[in-house]
Parts: C-alpha cells; sequence; structure tokens
C-alpha cells in the first residue's frame, strides 16, 4: 500500500515535523501541503533543514480543494477554531483525516465552547471522532475517518496517569499535574512571552488553573476511570525548544511500594514500543526523547501513599506530528511504528 | 558602626556572591576570605568580574584562625557537614556566625543525621542557632550569634506557604511543592548532571522523595502552623544559571476566593521590602528577580478549594547570600536592606 | 548639583537599562518617561523587576514636551531617524540630549543617508554633536549640548583598534571585526529571527558587508589613525542575552611581540576605570562585564606580525545605556564612574 | 555486503553518534563497543536514549583484541596518542581502522609532535594514513586500510577554502578562520570551562593562535593549494550544544564578483549530496544541519577583493561521526550517503 499524505498548515513547528517524518515514510509516496503566507514558496525554503527532501511548492490556502483531492489522507496542523469545516469538506471527498487542533478533542460541544470561546462549527462530527492516544485508545482508530490527535500536555499527562485510572488506586479529586514545556509548544508565531531575551534563562507559570488542556486531560483520565476525575493541571515555560516533562502527584487510596506499582505500570505497557518505564530510583529527561515519538516514565511512592511520576515525551513528536503518524499507521494497517522508529538525537 | 567580614568558602558561587554584596555594602569595611584549593591568590583571578572590587588574597583554610581574629562576623559557604566545628571555633572567639550550609538549619540531631548521613558535631549548638528567614522569623535574629541561613528551596517555599499555615487554611498532609531551578543551586563542583551539553535543552526531576531540603520545609511549615505539617517536595533541574521558582499545590480547608485568599497575603506581607505579591492573573518569572534578595508570589484558587501559589526567587540571593547579609544587617542594627535594596538585571 | 533625566523610548531594552541605572545614581533626583504604546502604565508594568524603584507613569509620545521641560538632559532611545526633530526641539528648549539611536553618530549626511537609506533630518546638528566614546574622545563631551551616543559593535571594536591606530601600527586596508552578540541587542521588538526557538541552539551571521555599523567603525577608526581606516565587518547573532565579543584580526606592520603592545596598550588605557587589560594567555568572557559597563581586552600576536585582539562588553551597558551616563556624568562635571562603578552579575 | 563495526571509545559524544548512525545503517549487521570505566553496563545505561536500539554490553578496553576479531572496521574515537597503536593492532588483524583522533591527520611525525607535545608510536604508519575529507580527497578513501578522520573544525573551515584554493584566488597568507563550536565539540569529559553555569549566556575565545586544529587546515590548504597556505585560526564556545559556524575571511588575488565566486563554488561542489550551497544574501545557520552530515555554505564579496564565507556543519556528525560513516560507506563501496541521508531536527 501506498499512501499519499496532504498537510494543511505546513508551516507551523507540527507541519514541518509531519513533512520531516513523513518524507522518510516507507509507504507515503506524495505529499501535498498548504498554508496560509507562503506564497508559492517551495517547502524548503521556509525550512532550509528540509531542502533536497522537501522541496515542494507550499499551495495557497484557497488550493486545499486541489490538495485534498490528491491524498488519502489529511493531516491539519492549525489553530484550533480552523479544522471543523475543513473536515467536513475533507471527509465529503471521501479521505482521512487526522486533526491536530484541539476542535474534535473534547467529547460535546459545549465544554469545546466553554473552554475555547468560540462556536463549534461541526458539531455532528464530534460523535465520529477518535481520540488517537494509541497506547490508552488503540481500537477504535483503526476504522476511524475522523482522529481528533490528542494535545502535547494531555498525551504526557494522560500516559502516566492511565494504570492509575484503569486500576483505581487513586483519590480521583486530588490529582496534580505540573508540566514544564519548552518553547516551541508556542509554536512559530511571535510574541513578546516568546521572544529570546525574555524567555531565555527564565521560567514562568502560565495560564494556570486556566489552561485548555486541562478538560481534555480531566475528561479522557474520567473516561479510563470510568468516573469523574478532576485534575489540577499547571504549565511552565522553560528555556528549551523541545520536550515536556510533566511530574503527576497523587495520593493512593490504599498504601502500596514503588515496586507493586511498578509492576502495574510494566504490565500495563507490556509490548507498547513508544513508552519506556524506569528502574526505582531512575528519572527521565526530555533530551532523551529529543525528536522521537518515545515516552518515558518514573515513578516512585512516598510515605505510604503519596505517588509521584514523572513523564517525558517530546511536543512535536509524540505530543503532535509523531502521534499523528502512529495513528495514520494504524489506519493504513500499518506496523505502528512505521517511519518512526529511530534513535533520538543526543546531546 | 563598621563591620569586618569573613567568609570561609569564597571560591563557591554563594561565596562569591557574598563578596559581590559585601564589597559595594556600605557598612562592611573589611572583607576576609579563605577557601580551600585557591592557593593564595587574589579573589579576582577566580572570578574575574570582582577585579578592582575584590583582589584580595584568598587564604587557605589552616589560616581561618587568623580570618576569624580579623573578623567581626564569619559567614560559612561550605558544604555542609563542615560547618559545625568551624562554628564552634568562631563563636568560641567571641565572633558572630551565619552558616550558609546545612548544618543547623533542622532543629534535632537526629533528623540531621537521618537526612544528611553523618553524624553532627556540634549537636550543642543546635539550641541556639536561628533559623534566619527575616520575613518569618525575625524576633530572634538580632540577639542571635549563630544564624543558620536556610536553603534555597526552603525559601521559596516557606515565603509561599506561610500565611496558609499561620492562618491555618489548607489541609496539612497534602501539600506540594514542585520547584525548578538553575543550575547554580548545584554549585561550582564538576558534575556530569551539571555538564553543559547534558543540562542545556533538558529538565529532569532530581532527588525525588528524597531531597534535603524537605524536612527543613515540612519542620519550619509546621513551626508555623504549630501542628504537623508535611510536604512532598520535587526539585526539577531546568536550563538556566540563576533562580526558583517553586509551585505550591494545596487544598483550601473551606472555600475561600482568590481575593479574600491575596488579601490575608497581602496583610501578612504588609511592610516587607522584599516580598512582593502580585494582583489576579499575575504571575511571576525568574528573571524578574535575576541578581536580587527579593521574592515575588502569584496566587490563585481553582475550584472552590484547589490553591495554588507561585514564588520565585535567585537562589544565589534571597537563597542564599542575599538572605544572608540581610541577616547581618538585622545582627548589626542596620537596616534591613542596606546594600540589597538595588533593582535586578532584566532581560 | 542634582540632574532631571528624561528618557525617550523608555520602554525598549536601552530605555529599561537608562531607567535602571539611574534609578540609582546618587545625583540624579527625577526621571520622566516617555514611549509609544505603554498607555499611561507605570514603568514597573512593563518591567515587573523595576517595581518599587520606577513606578512612574510612562507618558505618551504627544507629551514629549512636558517630558523636556521637567528635564536637564533627555536621553533618545528610539529607532534611529526619530532623534534628529526631537533632538532640535531638545535643544532649543535649551536642554542637553544624549542620543542613543545612529542619527548623529556619522559625520556627514551623505554617509548617514548612504547607509540608512532615509533622508537625515537635521544635518545642521551634525557639526555640534558629539561623538560620545569617553575613553577616546572625551575632551569635546563636558561642553556638548548633543552627544551621539555610539553604536555597541563600534564600541566593542573601536575599543579594541584604538591603540593601533593612534600609534599606526597595522595594515589600515586589512582588519577584519567578528563579533557576536547577544540577542537583546535586536532589542525588543518581535521577530522570526529573535524567536525563542529559532535562535535557541543555533548561530547565524547577519547583515554580512552590510551592517550600518560598519561605516561607524570605520570613520572613527579613521579619525584615530588620521588616515582612512577600512574595516571588515560581520556580526553574528549566538544565544545569549547579552554581551558582544569581537574578535579583531589586523597585521602589523613590522615585528612586534606581545609584550611589547600588551605595554602600549596598557599606557594607552592607563587610568581608565571601565577598561581592563588581560595579561598574556588570558581571554576575555562576556559574562565578566554582564550588567556593567566594563570592556574587558585580551590580545597576543601570532607569528610575526598576525595580530588578534579580543574585547568583551555588555552591549547594553558599555554597548548603549552606560556609555551614556558615563557622558552624562562627563557633561555634569560629575566622577565619571557616579552610578556605574559595580561588580557584575556572575555566574 | 553486510559490516560488523567496532568502536573503541563509545561512552563519548563522538562514539555515542557513531552508535546511533550505525545502529540504523542498513548494511552494518553488528556493532561491538569498548570504553573505559563503563564496567560492562549496556550502552544504553550510558545513554538511555539508545534503549531499545544499543542495548549491547560496553566490553572494557582490555577485551579490544575481542572487539578488533569480531570487527571488519573499528572506529577509534578516543583522545589523541591512543589510537597510534591501536591502529597497528587493528591493521594486523587484517581489519581496517577510522581513527576519529588526530593521530594520524597531520601528514610528518615531526608536525605532530610539536603540536601534540607527545612523541608518535606509530610513525611509520603515517604514510598510508589517508586523510577522510570525501569531497576534498575522496579517491584515495576506497583503497585505504586506514583512514584519519578530520576534526571538526577543518571539516568546517576546508570545505569553505577548498575552492578558493583549487583556484588560487586568495591571497595565502592572509586568511583567517574564525569558528563558533557548541559545547559538545569539547566532549562529555568534565571541566570548569564547560560547567553549565559557566558557559551558558556566555562567550570566549580559547586556545588564541595556538588551537591544534590549525596545522591541520594549514597544510590540507595547502595541499589543496599546491603551494604553502598559513591560516589564523581562532577558535570560540558559544552556548549551544552542537554545531561549528565558520566564517572565513580572504583577500582575492584579482577583483571578482560574489556571482562569479558563486558559480566557481557551484561547479566545484556539483554532485556532492552533502554540501549544499546558498544563494546571495542567504547565511547558513548551524541549526539548519542539526544532526546531520550536511556543510551549508554562504558566501560574498565585499569591496571589490575582501570575501567571506560562512559554513555550518554539525560538529558531531560532519564533524565526526557522520563522516566516518561516509568513509566508510567509501571503504565497503557503498553508495556514499548510506545510513547518512536524513533531514535533520528543526527548531
Amino acid at each position: 500500500m501506498s499512501i499519499k499524505a496532504g498537510i494543511i498548515g505546513a508551516t507551523g513547528y507540527v507541519g514541518e515535523e509531519l513533512v520531516r517524518i513523513l518524507c522518510r515514510h516507507p509507504r507515503v509516496t506524495g505529499i501535498t501541503v498548504a498554508a496560509k503566507d507562503a506564497q508559492g514558496q517551495p517547502m524548503s525554503r521556509i525550512y532550509p533543514h528540509l531542502a533536497g527532501f522537501a522541496d515542494m511548492e507550499i499551495l495557497d490556502l484557497d488550493r486545499v480543494p486541489e490538495l485534498i483531492s490528491s491524498s488519502d489522507l489529511v493531516f491539519i496542523a492549525l489553530p484550533h477554531g480552523l479544522s471543523a469545516p475543513l473536515a467536513r469538506q475533507i471527509l465529503a471527498a471521501g479521505k482521512l483525516v487526522i486533526d491536530l487542533a484541539a476542535d474534535f478533542r473534547l467529547p460535546d460541544q459545549a465544554l469545546y465552547e466553554q473552554w475555547y470561546h468560540a462556536a463549534h462549527e461541526a458539531p455532528d462530527l464530534l460523535g465520529e471522532a477518535v481520540y488517537g492516544l494509541p497506547e490508552l485508545f488503540r481500537s477504535a482508530i483503526p476504522a476511524a475517518r475522523l482522529v481528533a490527535n490528542p494535545g502535547c500536555f494531555p498525551t504526557s499527562a494522560l500516559l502516566a496517569l492511565a494504570p492509575l485510572m484503569k486500576h483505581g488506586l487513586v483519590e480521583q479529586d486530588n490529582l496534580i499535574v505540573d508540566s514544564k514545556s519548552g518553547v516551541s509548544g508556542a509554536g512559530r508565531t511571535l510574541g513578546l512571552g516568546y521572544h529570546y531575551s525574555e524567555c531565555n534563562d527564565n521560567v514562568r507559570a502560565y495560564s494556570v488553573a486556566a489552561h485548555r488542556h486541562t478538560p481534555e486531560i480531566s475528561h479522557y483520565a474520567s473516561v479510563l476511570a470510568g468516573s469523574k476525575v478532576e485534575v489540577v493541571f499547571t504549565p511552565h515555560l522553560i528555556p528549551m525548544t523541545r520536550g515536556i516533562l510533566s511530574t503527576i502527584y497523587g495520593r493512593l487510596l490504599r498504601p502500596m511500594d514503588a515496586a507493586s506499582l511498578r509492576q502495574i505500570y510494566s504490565d500495563f505497557y507490556s509490548g507498547e514500543e513508544f513508552v519506556q518505564l524506569l528502574g526505582e530510583g531512575e528519572w527521565p529527561e526530555t533530551k532523551w526523547v529529543q525528536g522521537t515519538n518515545r515516552c518515558c516514565l518514573g515513578l516512585t511512592v512516598a510515605g505510604q501513599r503519596r505517588l509521584i511520576v514523572v513523564s517525558v515525551i517530546d511536543n512535536l513528536v509524540k505530543g503532535a506530528a509523531g502521534q499523528a503518524v502512529q495513528n495514520m499507521n494504524l489506519m493504513f494497517d500499518l506496523p505502528e511504528g512505521l517511519g518512526l522508529n529511530y534513535p533520538g538525537l543526543y546531546p
């Protein structure tokens, strides 16, 4: 089988990562890209590191119909709010969609509109959208026409939380997710908060008690637990380019030692090629997963019931483009790690 | 009044900061410095930025008696375990001591030995050591002969926790302190974990559930609360030189809105020149306090009872040398901010 | 004597540094600030690290007349092209001007217009403008009404070149200035080239053979030499916030050893409090001058005639605001280092 | 054909990069690694990002004979001085050697001993060592038994200089190479100069007029020119992990415009998959080649005769491990880019 892929929003960092991964994917035979404001330039002019690998012309957004018709699957990597009408258009053309924005991540229109302060333009599609976090919700992905690719923070948090939720091990109203993110998570759009001189040698919390990934984490944690989970989530911006480290704090319902807990995690993620569980006393670093689709987990129990889990991912890969390609592989019945199975860059 | 100051351990970053601050202090008329391995060199050869400001010879440690006799007050900035015998020696000479190591921070010998895995060599002095966090424990400092200067993480955590403790507002067994520290906190001693290529563009948790500042935070929080407090504390190393940002998570015993809580903090820190409380929706950044003795606090309440407080300090100043000079000022009945009252460096 | 200072363009990094330095200057009794787009906010809202030190309201630019009338001296820290009409207005009010833009740095209108691609709006004032690099052109500054504060790169280059020029030691058509600058040199204005994710862990040359500081370096080097000097100047952007390191390459007209050359530099800068000459084998680092008005120089001779000089400055201090205050001190007959004589921040 | 590769010195950054590249190389069927001080641990314990890709045990150096006998080709990635005896041993066993240290780079024993201050232990092998910079000296590599892999700075400099040398375009005693290097170039060995707090937000020149790569650059530039070339080379350490940017300054023997010069470069590097020449006004950035074997070149002419060429490489890939694999491919008659032909990581 060969796949022709389209990418709408190719000039942001997530779009770029999709191109980087897909241009080396053994089953992808064509990539069509579109974006606003790139004026017919080759992709490799916007991203010179892709010269020789991705020199295709960037289509204006008004040529999206052309992109759709020449693609089997379309990735949408635009700011939230723009995907809903596009998804409808792509599905109508009989093609598959993986949306990397937030439009189809939340389960219902009201929750979306509450957190994103905008009307949802395709609420009828929410029902068929599948949340594309393969390690936790794999079964529905192969048959999906529309996959909602998870947010970067939710990916890092849910992979750390899932075994706890599935086994009902913790107080579900007493979970803290404290995340530290590299600046590429804010995209390529300019802002004083992402200006080098302001970010360098600096750290800050942002969107405290108000970040839009909060309901996404709480909802899917609840789905896994089978009952209501409410997390407190605080993201921090730290001076690095890539990576998210999430530190999760919970309280066990009954005393358990770290070894028992590790065994539960180990069983839960048995056979998962992109989840790596560390031993006692080992703690993951974001640089260990730089450029890769891997999630690395460390954990311990403090006292009898205080649980600490640390997860790291590359926000642009497992947190976005890599996971999208993992979903694509599932949708096309390919080995899940195809095109994603390479070691990261260190140091 | 003029003060002659001695610094033992002058070549580490904390020692350097003491010299930087004291060499411009209007009442300090002499500084004598000692360190191991600096072989009689001038201080400004080890730290060229001090040329013209601190060119005094660095004494070998076997000349400490000379340093003591020429000083009114001696700062000890050595690794823990070395201060106890030195403090005894300095006090015996009738001079004052501010210890920047951990030797006199914990209230009793057993707790020290449990966490530091070493015998305490001057347990008899623990009783008279005063914990030098002026905003919280000011009254005992002026009359102290021996001040234990707080750890950097405890300073950032306790200033954020104190109003909650004093007013009994939160569940005392449900407190999380998640701290993000710059690398200078690890000192100038070499280690693979502080090698540039390993730290840059990377973040990791360390000493999870095992950091030695944990009992210090819990103990002084308990003192403030008047009953047992147990915090979970996790430090993270992030790629910046200076600064600590601590995110504190707690659960209020009864619902309270952010405005009421802010008023409590505002009253608590009224008149404190080094504590700055931010308004609703404002969150502090470490770079705002770079090079200064200031602590900056932001807070909010999520839902009805979830409390989030963020504090930032410069780990080498309010977290070490600056606070020590603040203590010195109190011990010599000088204005508390003397020599410390300057704006920071930004960006 | 007391000085009332005005700053037009206070919200850029150079404006901020002027405020930081002046708010602690012992002879400055008032600071009035103006900027566009700050809408009557206090200075410390734009720069929170100044809270308690600089809480004055920022005036809109249409209130500049008010600023002028309440000031003895006005600093202009705006993009080039805006200073010329303002300078005329300030001088007409009988006040002094220090311009931190490029408008009055070049000696004649034609050269300005050639490099800055814009008409000069006050060419009649070029004749009386004094180039404010005190170590090299001190004599004219005290009596000046209008001082052109040097560019950051020219300051770093000219201090390294001056002894060579004065003594006619090198081939004057064979000089290379290779500079490495921190990102704050580009100011606070947003641009993709200064976006954190693009700058971090990256280095690039820019404005190669075309940077506007080239004619400024060549002109003042020529003035010092008494005959035409033409330098090749290449700036590079490196991932740090502050600092410029310039590496200067020249060829000696006749063989000379490093010791002799060092003696020439030592004599030339004898008594200069802000120039520090290093010994053989010592090379300066930008962090040694972070936050200070100091320039630090290292040099050697390779083979018989190849000369290498390295200079470091803080681009925002000696390269801008600090040097402007140094000029102010001279204009008001104060000790040249007043308010500038403090050690830098390290690490 | 399948290749069994051995790596001696696998735990340094160059060794790690060799493993990273070789473990995905389609023709490498086995990798044996040795290092000192790794005590039989798996490679992926030393470098956790390699877990699942390189879990082989690290042999102690006393098991090198075993490594040699199980390898077709041995890469030596040790500090200089150790390769010479090892190379002899490997050749004696009938295996091929690529040495990534300096032992076989310089053409004669005297020059080596002058710059490296140590006796050369296998001077008899210097004659048959081939300098492995394929774009410039490709022809001798396929038949070589012993390849000296170029230094990182020489690679960046020589690729920029080669067309000028070959065509005799510049004054050969008037060449400046000003290089800016990431810190990984210093390896994983600890040193105060590579300590995070010392390197971050800082830049310095080092080994000025004394760096050991100087004779290597001058010698091979001379070989290309057919007559003596003497370069002035100054490396600088800048706060980033990977990458070298070299700025080359020369003076043309006769006036030439940039377009003509670009044509010469374009012809010279025609068909080279790892050299990318930029257009007028374009300047390369190190991040464009991060993780890749690519060299990217920009150039211009200032005035009539001043030439500026900028080159960027990844010091660990084209500057070390990648180039070594490129050499391996040539030695085994494989497509030169095999295993190296992937896009880099950006941002």
